[in-house]
Parts: C-alpha cells; sequence; structure tokens
C-alpha cells in the first residue's frame, strides 16, 4: 500500500522529479481516465481465443507454497524450481496447500501451471489479461475459478487495481498475482501464527480467506479518498486557483466512480457463489461468505455516500464561482455608483458658460454659483452628502459586507 | 432523543463550548461524511473473520431481564452478575423472557453469551462492530438474527445511528446495543403495566415490537429534519451569508439521503421477513410484520418527500443567487447610464474651444452657447430632460421595482 | 371538490381572509411539503400496533346503508342507530348491502364495526389513521381490504387526499372515509337510478365501482394542474416578479410528483388483484379490472406529461432570468460604450495647455484647433461620426433589438 | 400524413390564417401539452365502466369490407348499408374478410358491431374512447385485441396520433379508427395487386400487417423530427430571438418524448404477443412479429438518439446564451478600460492650478507640462501608446477575436 | 480501418477538399445524428415484411469461399461464377466452409443465396437492411443466424458501422457484409496459416471466431476515441473558439453515447447464446462465448469511463467559460475601480469656482488649492496613493493574479 503522502495536494515533489518537468502540472491535472484508453489500445485485434500472451514488462514469476495442517506448516520459495515445487505438492497430499505465483513473466511455466493444475487456456488469459472484473466460474463440476481486484489509493491521487487470480482445488490454492507486493502477507502471518481457524479449515476456506483481505483492503482505499475529500472541502474557501481545485474535485469524482465499478462485480461475485450447489460450496463456507457479502455492500454504501459528498462539494464550488464573480460585480457597481454621479457634479461646474458675452454684456444667469463665496465648500459639502446617501443605500442592502 | 434547539442554525452555545472555538464554524458547515471515512478507517485489514474485538471506549456491559408470562412480570438489573441471570433464566422455562444487554466493553461476557445462547461468531462480529445494515437472518432453523438501526437528529443537525441486535429463541429475545440509553423504553412501559398484548403473546411478537419501536422512532427524526428545512425555507430570502445557508442546504440534504439509506434495508428486512416460510415466522406474526412494511414504505416516501423539499430549495437558491447578481447589474446599469451621457454633456462644455484666436480674430463658430444669455438654464433643463427619460425608460423596463 | 378560481394565481381574497394577514403571502409561496412534516410528527412511538386511537378533531361519524337487489333500493342512514342499522343488516340477508362509515370520531362504534364486520385490529388502524398507501389485502381467505385515495386539488394550490377504505363481505361492502362529503354521488346516484349493471351484479362489482370511480376522479384533478401549468406558462414572459414564479413552478412541480407518489400505488394495487386467483376476484371482474389498470397506467402518463412540461417551464424560467441579465448588460455596454469615447474626446479639448508660456512665448503646437474658426463644429461632426458607427455596430450585432 | 412545410420554423401562412393573428404566435409557442389537459378534462367522473359514449364531433362511420382470398378480391363500400355488408360476410365463409370501420359517430352501429362480433362492452370502450396505449388481449380463447397508434408529425410541430384498434376472428379482421384518412392504403394496394403474400395467408397475417404498417410509419414521423432537429442545429448560431429558439428545443423535446411514450408500449404490446401461447399466435405468425420487434426497438433507438440530440442542443443554446452575455462584457470592458484611463489624463490636464496667485506670486509647481512648447504633441502620444499598449493586452488574452 | 489523423481537431485538408469549401466547417462542426435521420428517412412505409430490396449504390456481390479442414486448405473467389461455388461447396461435403459474400448489389443473388441455404425472406431483408442491432436467432431447430455490427471511428470523428451477418449450417458459415473492406482479414490469415485451432474446430466455432473478432475490433475504436478525449482534454485550456470545442465535446460525447448503444445489444446477443440449449451451441463453444461476453462488458466499462471523462470534460468546459467571464469582469472592475475615483477628483480641480466674483469681490473659500504653491505636486501624490490603495486591495483579494 502506497498511502498519499500528508499534504497530497502538493504533487509529491520525488515522484514530480522522475517526470519531465515540463508535463509534471499537466500530469497532474488530468481528469480523463488515460489507463482505459492505454488498456483499449493494448487489446490485439484478431488474436486467436485463449492466446497466452505475456504482457512486455511483466515480471518474472515468483513461487511460493504454503503447506499446512492444522500441526504443521511449511513456507518455501520455489522461484526457478518448479518442479521441486511439483515434487513436493505431490508428495504431500495429507496437506493443504497455497501455491502463490506473483509475475507472469515467464510463458512456459505458465502453460505448465495450466496443464498441471488442470486448467482453461481461457482461464490462463483472463490470469494473463490486463483486466478482469471480479468474477467467479465453476470449472471441473466443483473446483471455482475467482478473479478480485486489489485496490490502493496512490499518492497520485489514482485508484491502481491489481487482480488476484484464485483457483480451487481439493487440497490446494493456486493463486496468481502481477506484483512481488501485495496485500495478503497479513493472511500469511495469520497462517504462520495459525491465530485463526485458518488452518483447522479447508482449503476453500482460505480461498474464502483471501476473498475477504482484499475486500477489506477496499477500506483503506475509501479512507484515503476521504481524507481527501475533506481536505478539499476544506481548501474550497481558500484555494484561488479555481480550475486546480475543480479538477482535483473531477479526478476524485473519477476515482469513486472508478472504485464503484470495481466492488460492484465483487458484490455480484459473492451473490452468485451464495447461489451456487452446496455441492461446490459447503453450506458452512456460505455462512462466511455472507458475511463477506455483507461487507461488500457496505463498501459500496461508503463509496455512494462519497459520491454524494464530492457532488456536494461541486455544487458548493460552483455556487462560489458565481458568489465570487457577484462580489466582483459589487465593487465594481459600488465606486462605478458613487464617483460617476460626482464626476458628473464636478463636471458640470468645469463648463465654461461665460458670465459675459463677447461684447461685455453680463449673463447673470450663466453659472452664477461659481461667484458665490461660499460655492466651492457648499459643493463639497453637496458631494460628501451624496457619498454618504449612497453608502447608506449599499449598506441597507447588504452589499458592504462580504459573505 | 436528543431534540434540536428551537433555533438550530445557529450553533448550541453550549456544545459550541465544548470544541475549540476556532474551529467550531468549521464544524458548523461541514457538509462531507466524516462518519464514512472514520468508518471506512477503523476497518481492520485482513483480521480473521468473526474475530470478537471491542472497540476502544466501548461502555461497560450492563444486563437486564424482563422475565413475563400474562400473570407475572419481573424485571431485574443483573449488572456483573450473568452467572445469576444464567440461573434464572434457566430456572424458570414457562416464562419468556427479554435479555436486555447495553453496552459491549466486556469481550469475555460477549463470548459467554455467545456460547450459552447459541450464537455464530460471524454474528456476534455484526453485534459488535461499528456497522450493520438492517437485516434478518435464519439460524438454526427457526430462530431470527435481527438488525435494526436506531436514528435520532442531533442538536449539531446530524443523524445519529445505533444498532440494535435482536436474538430470538424459544421463549426469550436477547438483544444488544451499544448505549445505556434507548428508544425502547416505552416498550418497557407496555410490559410492566401489560396494556397491550405483549406479555401474552409469544417471544417472536416481542421480537417484533422491538422492530417495530425502532421504526416508529423514525418518525421524530423525520419531523425534527422537516421543521430544519422549513426554517431554511423562510431564511432563504433573509439570509444574507450565502455560503453558510447553502452549506446547510447541502448538509441537510446528506441528513436526508443517509436517512434513506438507513430505511431502505429496514424495508428490505421485513420484505424478507414475509417471505420466510411459516414456521420460522407464523402467519399471525406475519400480519404485523405487514403492518410494519407499510410503515417503513411510509417512512421512505416521507424521505423522498424531503428530497424533493430540498432540491426546490437548491433550486430557490440558486435562482436567487442570480437575482442577486441582477439587481446588481441593474444598479450599475441605471446609475451608469443615467450619468454617464450627462457628464458627457458637461465635458462638451467645458471645452476650451476660444471665441477668438490668437490674433484675435472672432471665431464665432466656436461654442457660442457659452455667450448666450440663457445658455446655462437651458443645459440644466436638457440635462433634466435627459434623466427623466432615461427614468421612463428603466421604470418601463420594470427595473426600478425590485422583486 | 374545491375547484380552483379562474385566476388562482392571486390567492382568493376570501380564504386569505381566514387567514392572519401577515402569514399570507408566505402560505402562499410556500414550496416545502408541511404536510409531511406535521404527518410524521404526529406518528405516536412505541404504541402498541393495532392499537386504536381516534386522531384529535374526527368528525362524529355519519352512518347510511343502501340495500338493494335488482329489483328493489332502500337507502337509510342510521346515524347514531347502529343497532338498528345491524338488524336491518341481518334481516335482509337476500339484498346487498353498502354500509357507509362517514367521519372516525366515535371509537366505541368503531370498535363494534370491527367486531362485528370481522376486521383485525391492525386494519381499522389502518383506516383510522392518517396516511396508508393505496393497497389490497385479502383476509378470512377470500375477502379483500381495499384502500384508494381520493385526490382534488384545492385553490390553495395544494393537491388534497383523503383514504377510502373498503372491506367486502359475501353481501355487502364496508366503506369508511373521514369526511361527510365525498367523490362518491356519483356512484349513489346510478344506484338510485339502476342506470348501469350496479345494481345486478355482486357486492364485488360494487367494489370494483368504488375503487374506479376514486381513479376517475384523479382526471379533475389533472385537469386542474394543466390548466395550471398553462397559466404559469402565459406568466413566464410577462410577470416580473421572478421568485414568485419560481415559487409557483416549484410547488406546482411538488404537486405533481406528489400525485404521482398516490397513484403509483393505486396502479400497483390494481396489478395486485389482477395476479389474485380466481377464488378471490372472480374473472369476470377482473376484466374490469384490466379496465381499471389501463386508466391507472393513463393517468401516471398524464402525471409524467405533466412533470416533463414543468421541466420546461423551469428551463425557460431560468432561460429567461438568463436573458434578462444578458438585457441589463447590454444597455450598460451600449451607453458607456458610446459616451465614455465621447467623455475622452471632449475632455480632451477640456485641456489647458496653454498657448504661450509664462513668459509670453507662443506655444503653437499647444492644441492649435481650439483656435481654429471651425473647430467646434468639426469636432461636433466627428463625435455624431463615432455615434452612428457605434450605433452600426451595436445593430450589426443585433443588440439594438430586443428578443 | 400530414407533413411539415419545407421551412417549418416559419409558422405556415395558412394556418396561422385559420386563427386570430393575436394568438398565433402565442400557438407557435406552447411548450406545454395542452393535448393532456385537455384530454384529462374530457374524462367523464363516475360513469358506468364499460359505458358506451361517442365523442362530440366524432365523424359518421364508413363501412368497407374487403374480401379475399388467394384467387379472389372484392372492395365495397358499406356505409349506411351494414346488413348488407353483415349478409355478404356471413354468406362468403370461405373468404377472408376485412372489415374496415372509419368514424364511430353512430352509437347504435357501433352497439350492433359488438353484439354481432362477440366484443366485450369494455373493448368497444377502449375503442371509442379518446386514449388508449398500444396493447393487446387474449378474448374467447384465441381472439385478439390489438391497439395500435399511428402517428404524423403535423406543420404545427405537434405529434398527431390515431388510434388503430384490431379484432381479429376465425376468418376475419375487423377494425376501427376514428378517421377517414389513414396510413393503411399501401396495405390495401397489396391487396388489390396481389403482390406480396397477404392474400395467400391467414386474417391473422392482415392482423400483423396492419400492426406493421403503423410502425413502419413512425419512420416518416421520425424523419420529420430529425429534420427540424438539424434546422434548429443550423439556427443556432444564426437566430437572435432566443426564447423563440428555446421554445422550439423545448417543444421538439417534447415530441420526442411522447414519440417515445408511445412506442414503448407499442414494443410491449408485441413482446406479449410473442409470449402467447402458438395455439393463439401460431409460430409462423411469431416470425413476423419478431422482424416487427426488431423495428419497434429500432424506432426507440432512433428516438433515444433524437434525445441525445436535442440535449446536446440545449447545451449548446446555453453554452451559447453564455457566451453572448461574455461577449457583451468584453465590448464594455475594451471600451471602458480604454477610455476612462485616457479620460482621467486629459481630466488631469483640465485641472485649473494657477500658474500664479492672487497676488502674482509665480507658482512654477502648477502644471508646469501645462506652459511645455510640445506639451500637447507629446501627450498625445502617450495618450496613443496607452491606447497601443491595451490593445495588445486585450489580444494577447485574445479578446479582440470574436469566437 | 480509416484511423484518425494524428492531429484530427483540423480537419484533414484531403478530405476537406472532396466537399465543397463553402460547406466544410459545417460539417466539420455538426452535433445531430444525421445518419439517424436519413436512417428514418430511408424506411420503406407499408412495404411487404420480408420484401427483398437493395439499397441504391450497393455494392456489386464478390464471392469468395475458403474450404478448409485440419490438413487442407484453398481459397477461391467466385465472383460472378456463383453456381461453380455451389458445385465447389457440395462437391466436397467432407471439408468446412467459409462463404463469404462482399457487397448486396445483386437481388437475384442474393435470392438464389437465400434460396439454396434455407434462410428466411426476413432473415435475408435483415441482411439487406441498412441497420439491424446484434441479434441471434435460432432456426431450422440448430442453425443460428448472428448480427454483429463493425465499428471504425473516422478521421471525421464520427463511428462508422458495418453489418456482419452470419448464418451456421452443419458444416459452413455464409457470411454477408456490404463492403469489400473489413476486419476479418487477420482471421483469414489464421485460417491459412493454421495457427490457431481454427481449422481443427467446427464451423460454429468459425462463426464464434468472427463474432469475436468483431468485438476485439471495438478496442481500436475504443483507443481512438479516448486519443481524441485527452486531445479535447488538453485544448480545453488553449482553444479560445469556444463554441468549437464544445461542439466538440458534444459530438464526441454523441460517438461514446452511439458506441454503448451499439455494444449493448453484442453483450445481450452473446447472453442470449449462452442460454441456449446445449444441442444448439454445445458446452465446448459457450466457454468461448463466456469469454467472448466478458470482453463485452469490459468494452462497456470503457464506454462508460469514457462518458464519465466526456461529463468531466463538460463540466470543465463550463466552469471555464463562466472563469472566463469572471477575468472580464475583474479588469473591468479593476480599471474602473481605479480609474474612476481618480477621474473625479481631477475633474474636481477642473472646476471653474472662481477667486473672485463678477465685481472683483475676492472669494477666497472658491478653491483656495489651485493657488497653493505646492497644489499639483501634491494632488499628484494623494493620486498616486489612491492607486496604490486600491491596488492592495485588489491584490490582496486576489484579482490580481490569474488563475
Amino acid at each position: 500500500m502506497d498511502f498519499p503522502d500528508p499534504l497530497p495536494l502538493a504533487p509529491p515533489p520525488t515522484s514530480a522529479d522522475e517526470r519531465s518537468p515540463a508535463s509534471s502540472l499537466a500530469t497532474t491535472d488530468r481528469i480523463s481516465d488515460r489507463a482505459a484508453t492505454r488498456l483499449a489500445r493494448e487489446q490485439e485485434v484478431g488474436q486467436r481465443p485463449g492466446t497466452l500472451r505475456v504482457k512486455a514488462g511483466a515480471l518474472k514469476p515468483r513461487l511460493f507454497m504454503f503447506s499446512y495442517n492444522e500441526q504443521s506448516y511449511t513456507e518455501t520459495e520455489y522461484t526457478d524450481r518448479y518442479d521441486e515445487l511439483l515434487a513436493a505438492f505431490h508428495g504431500k497430499p495429507e496437506l493443504k496447500h497455497w501455491i502463490d505465483v506473483r509475475g507472469y513473466g515467464d510463458l512456459p511455466l505458465m502453460e505448465r501451471l495450466m496443464d498441471d493444475f488442470g486448467l482453461h487456456p481461457l482461464q490462463l488469459e483472463d490470469v494473463l489479461g490486463d483486466y478482469q472484473r471480479a468474477k467467479v466460474e465453476v470449472f471441473d463440476e466443483d473446483r471455482l475459478f475467482l478473479v478480485s481486484r486489489m485496490t490502493d489509493f496512490t499518492s497520485d491521487l489514482e485508484i491502481n487495481d491489481d487482480q488476484l487470480s484464485i483457483f480451487t482445488g481439493p487440497n490446494y490454492v493456486l493463486c496468481f498475482q502481477d506484483d512481488y507486493d501485495d496485500c495478503l502477507e497479513v493472511l500469511r502471518n495469520r497462517l504462520r501464527a495459525n491465530l485463526s481457524q485458518l488452518r483447522r479449515k479447508s482449503s476453500g476456506y482460505l480461498a474464502y480467506a483471501l476473498t475477504d483481505v482484499v475486500l477489506d483492503h477496499y477500506y483503506p482505499t475509501m479512507a484515503a479518498i476521504g481524507d481527501y475529500i475533506e481536505e478539499l472541502e476544506d481548501r474550497i474557501f481558500t484555494e484561488r486557483r479555481e480550475r486546480r481545485l475543480l479538477n482535483r474535485i473531477l479526478r476524485i469524482k473519477k476515482d469513486v466512480v472508478r472504485f464503484r465499478r470495481l466492488v460492484y462485480p465483487e458484490r455480484d461475485k459473492i451473490a452468485e457463489i451464495l447461489r451456487l450447489p452446496d455441492e461446490v460450496v459447503p453450506e458452512e463456507l456460505k455462512t462466511y461468505y455472507r458475511d463477506a457479502y455483507d461487507h461488500a455492500i457496505q463498501a459500496l454504501d461508503l463509496a455512494e455516500s462519497y459520491r454524494d459528498n464530492i457532488s456536494s462539494l461541486a455544487d458548493l464550488f460552483l455556487s462560489d464561482q458565481s458568489n465570487r464573480m457577484n462580489e466582483v460585480m459589487k465593487v465594481l457597481t459600488i465606486i462605478s455608483s458613487i464617483f460617476i454621479p460626482l464626476s458628473f457634479v464636478v463636471g458640470l461646474y468645469g463648463m465654461n458658460f461665460q458670465p459675459e458675452d463677447q461684447h461685455g454684456h453680463r449673463l447673470p444667469l450663466n453659472m452664477p454659483e461659481l461667484y458665490q463665496p461660499w460655492g466651492y465648500p457648499v459643493l463639497l459639502g453637496i458631494l460628501a452628502l451624496i457619498v454618504v446617501g449612497q453608502l447608506y443605500y449599499f449598506w441597507r442592502k447588504g452589499w458592504l459586507s462580504s459573505d
């Protein structure tokens, strides 16, 4: 898990350094789901269905096997030693085994795994492919193929999601993921410590536990999103770079929408497991899956709640934008309304009507005010009165106090 | 129930004092659902499913037992005396018992309850956890596990919700809640007074009555929300702090949305009870649940109605914001339109075109107006005409009357 | 039915007189659904389910019985003579009876009715309560309990709705309503005149006819709403009190939404009747209910149509508001754009650059224009040209013609 | 079919003449669905269900019968000679008959038709009523009652819809419509010309063909709407009467919404036909109805597509409105920003600070600029520089080029 | 596939040249779905269902046949030699055949194909028609009629879609399309190269592969749309032609909506195939269709994701439009607020109050400032102070920095 910085609103300097400086701002302020476009672009057209193809840049597989029952527990890394793994697996049919494959970058090995554990090429294609929604498939009568999506919220404010593919067998669970690090360590510790019923129960229970631990990991992702939303809400009244703020609101909205789209199939998957016949998923296990179902619903509830928050944020933002315009207009109106009439008055007395015509005749009606002893002070007084009157008018309208 | 102040729009002084003064405004004007984030943050990752864990700060459990039949009624607090409770319970199999546990802060006691009353660890986990949607589960063939959510509307304009967990048994009801105070006192009084059929009917009826009393408590919550919406509507035309008003509209909207999300599962729970076989829920009891179903629908109807009201409020608010801008613009336009032309005219006669050139030649075309005996009064009259003309124009356009 | 005035936009003086004058405007311009809040407030918490409670202010019951078959017809008011009614009812088992109870304000009588006609306390609670959505319940194998909601549109622009509760029996229909006046008179006239098949058919047909007459009454309500919408549309271009207009649009919207919420359960009720077994509702009657179903659908269609109209009205309103702002801005811009440059020009020639310095040296470059014989007329011409040019520019832009 | 003029945006002069000139504009610019209100108003309250009532103004029925099989074809008008029609119908049981009734204005005839062809009074009420959504009913075991709605788009930009009611029988089809002109002539020509399989197939196929021809007529309606939308789109950049334009956008939106509401039941009707048992609708006919189902779906798709177009139009309109405001503001800002500072400068040099005081003392600091030989030209240069600078600033901001 | 230019925002010169220059801009900036209107217009009214009609301008059919099994492969063009094709097809019943018809412009040939391969006239009508949503039909017990829609994204920013109609038979696949170029070449290459299982599997698998290759082609279409959205996002901050930008946003939105509407039936089609009995689609093939189903879901997910992006783009655009207005207003307000008061002050000292009256009496109160030695410099200082003060005020409000 890669948690966001304490101040994720400022792009973290280290990650900014890793990119070219020119693109840093643009990258931070992206809204559109470039991952989707990249994904669409990577699809191969017309390739044979079930074609096994390893994506460029896939990691070299590391192989682990955890063999356990209630009394014993061994944990071995078999990277590059698949034959030994197979021998150990077949040598101990009385134990339960968790075969843990991390990284896909070795196609022949993948194909051997497919053949040795009876997987369908299309299933392995789902494993190696880049994107498969959470789903469950029953195959070989009573085996399950489960796909979960693990999420985390990066310091770049993106939701990262990785695929965890699980195949169950009579006494084993085979699981695949494309990364070395994962969120399953907590489960391994429970196996090691024999703290929970994990070692007592069937391997089907281990598959359940793997599914459940992924569900549990949705909560820190959501907590990070929630924290970020709160931070945005604090900023909404202080941030002046409106476009940037809106960008961020839209991005976090995109994240929440994406999160919901990840969790919905998860919920449907568990609902489908609950509908499977008891021969495939025993009633006892279903009790646990029912609990997981409640968790999935709760995660969706949280996501809905965040979506509402974000929509309120956006409403606030827009109202604020309108408010700011209003304030600009008020300043203009107040200043103009006060000084434009004043300018008229002083312009009036700047007129050049003459006290006498060219022939020297007195024109006593032409601006006699200009020749009064108190003309100027009286005029200043009038001007002051106008100002006071207008200020009173604006104060009464509430325009002088800012919101 | 903690009712809002008569004037909940002003943050109640006492609760404001309890917080640091600096944060008081911010707290009042929060929109986002911090409870959701807190909840997400508190989830433990990868913990064994069915792990019993008591939240920090949980209250020490108080134990009560109400034993009754149509003729007799006893009510005893067994806090710290669980063994005595158990003895009393087993000693009177002919009575019906309501075992009422308030507070979860004693894990060993909780586990004894689980074992003695045959609960599943996952069920107890649901009880002790912080959030479980309303649901019903059938277990042990014919026992019910019912979860309800009790709401109240705090003076902070938040919807508070607590969980009530109910387990039925052949002659008892075991219920859990995390608080000492609750909304069930009205039911206890009915038991004590033997006013209703409660003491005559089976313990399943008691479970129904508990569910129903929670449903009934939705109405005061909604009435409080409704009152607050009406108060906001009154304020919309007088309140000048727009941002604050919008904040409140958005918060009450959040409350209503949250309330709906609480009540929907409640309705679904009752619908599921109605679909249970008659062996689990006798037809006679279903008649009552059908009535409760109608109440849940009605509560949802009210919530929808409030949501529409709030959306109308928001529309009014936005239109008003726009209206205010319009009014600002009108003032600017009227003042500018009147005085800018006047200023031009007086500027015109402030020009210094000379009546004769440097050589003393008369230039009779240069501003002869300035040398007319009636020049100035005539000009003043023209200015007055312009003003009157414009005022007439604006009056005809309806700009002089405010809305 | 209380029809709106010909000019419902002006609050009818009589009803305004009935309220305190100060609150009249506020009342007219209410948007929020105070009825909902009042309803929520009135709910009693924790009262025993099935508690029979008569609301304060309920009218004293009036009892009527219509006894008929194809040949005979009698109609008697039995108010305060329930025993006689019962005797008459039991004395003529060969007739069909419509027992018509108006007003609930006599709890003991209500309880006698409940007992004598075999109603469930929860059913009577639904009758006496304030709000029950339209529904159908089968009880005692083949009896129906039907709830309908009767609407009318008051001169206050509120949708009023009353409840009509119908219980069927082998040879009778028992119906309850809380008001003396109702919309069923048309049906009574049909009974009296023996014009339709009503007297020939079973009492189940009477229950259908009651349901249908309520459905038929939705149309005048909708016609009144439709008329009001058209009136609002006419006003949208002339009304200057924008806030008031918006208030009204929002209120009528609330009415339509409320109407839809009343009719939806009505449709569902009829759909449920159609799904009942033929033993309960004979196929022949279902033919009639199918027709009623079409009517309910049509009423919903009309409501949808009105909702679209109102949303178009609101769009028009907002666009108009924006338009008005635009017009204000145009006036400001035109006046400012014409006179501000003119003011500059005349200001220019108001400058006091001197034709000679203090030592009497000629400064021939300083404003020689002021000493030209044609200076002033030429300048006036230039000013006129500027004005014409700008007017041409604004005319070409279409700013001079109002929309 | 009444097609819109080539230029439907201008109200067609002929139809404008038919109305009073004063109301012509208002009528053209109506948005609200007066038809709905009229319909609601016309409903009779409390009339006996199944009452046969002919609307005022209904046309006198014209009767036609088309009798055919693969070899022969006769077509006769039996207006006012119903008995002859009946005789001809019963006399040729080996032929298939299409009895085509146009106009409802003769209730006794309608009732004879009802009795002679075994219709239910409620069905005839549906026929004579003003509005029945498309539906299918099975009656008499294997007969169908089909309602379709025929549309056309009038030159007034309204969607007109008429009802076509079809009753099937063993060897005949009885159909009703309220107008003399219809869209079925194309089908009659196919019958006459024996071009298609129509004469070979069963009378059920004729019912299908009637249904299909109505569906086919949705396309010209939609094409007319589509043309109008395109025309509006062209006008959006040139039309200056904003309110009128918006009115039209809203009206065409209303039309499309109404059209969708007409077609949805049509689709549901056909889906229901496809679900009927093969005894009622033979599999061979269902193949044809499946094709009609695809057409209905396609019509809905087109309607959705138009709705999206209209919503984009409205977005464009609003953005354009905002844009226009922006442009007005820019003109104001540019002119004000240039000339207000200039006015200040020239005002500065219009001040009357004196070069010497009243005692003749030189005041050399008082506006010495006025006495410089190059004062005026230099000042003009400065003013020009200010103008150029500002223009450069606005040009850089892109305010000088219009969008 | 016709990929957009690297810079599709500028209309590609070549295609612009192909149109008349006057209409080029209009064409580029179209929003409404003219294709839909054209389609609606082309529908023939009342034509006999199942009428085979070739559209004007349909291409002359080219005929290809690919005959293969695991060992052998032949590929022949039979254009104008349909009889030879038929002979070859019937002569090799042990091979699987792909009969590939491109272009519909030869009705007799089409009818021969219909008769020879047992198609229904309605099916051929679907083939020859212009628009059929993706669908599957079972006919002749176990044959499938599949319709897919192939998309590409043209340089004109339109989504082009062509129909691919597939008929399966025991050992052949017959497919129709109206264009010579298609997206199936990749499949032909797989057949030629025998790289995949295509030649080993049944002809039903070929039909699947054809369906799948069309699905795969959705990804490049979506990638092109995604790229374009990103480009628009980059432009949103630099493009000044707002209307054009909005046009483009609306158009790409229309494209995405259209794309979703194309893919939804595709998903439903595959879901229906999965529900078909195993006799029609063997379980083994269903495994592959399940995979295709996941792909269709994924394509819909991508489309949803794009729709969200576009809606965020539109939000950004509108906020930006508002922002720009705000900026215009700020400039106006700053300039006006600074210079209007200054103008007043200088106007004040441009007044002509006289130091003495006409009789030569001193008027010492009339503007003595004008006679002070430091009058002018002091005034200039005051003016500078006002400017500085106002700039400080605006700077503190954040109006001087642009966003």
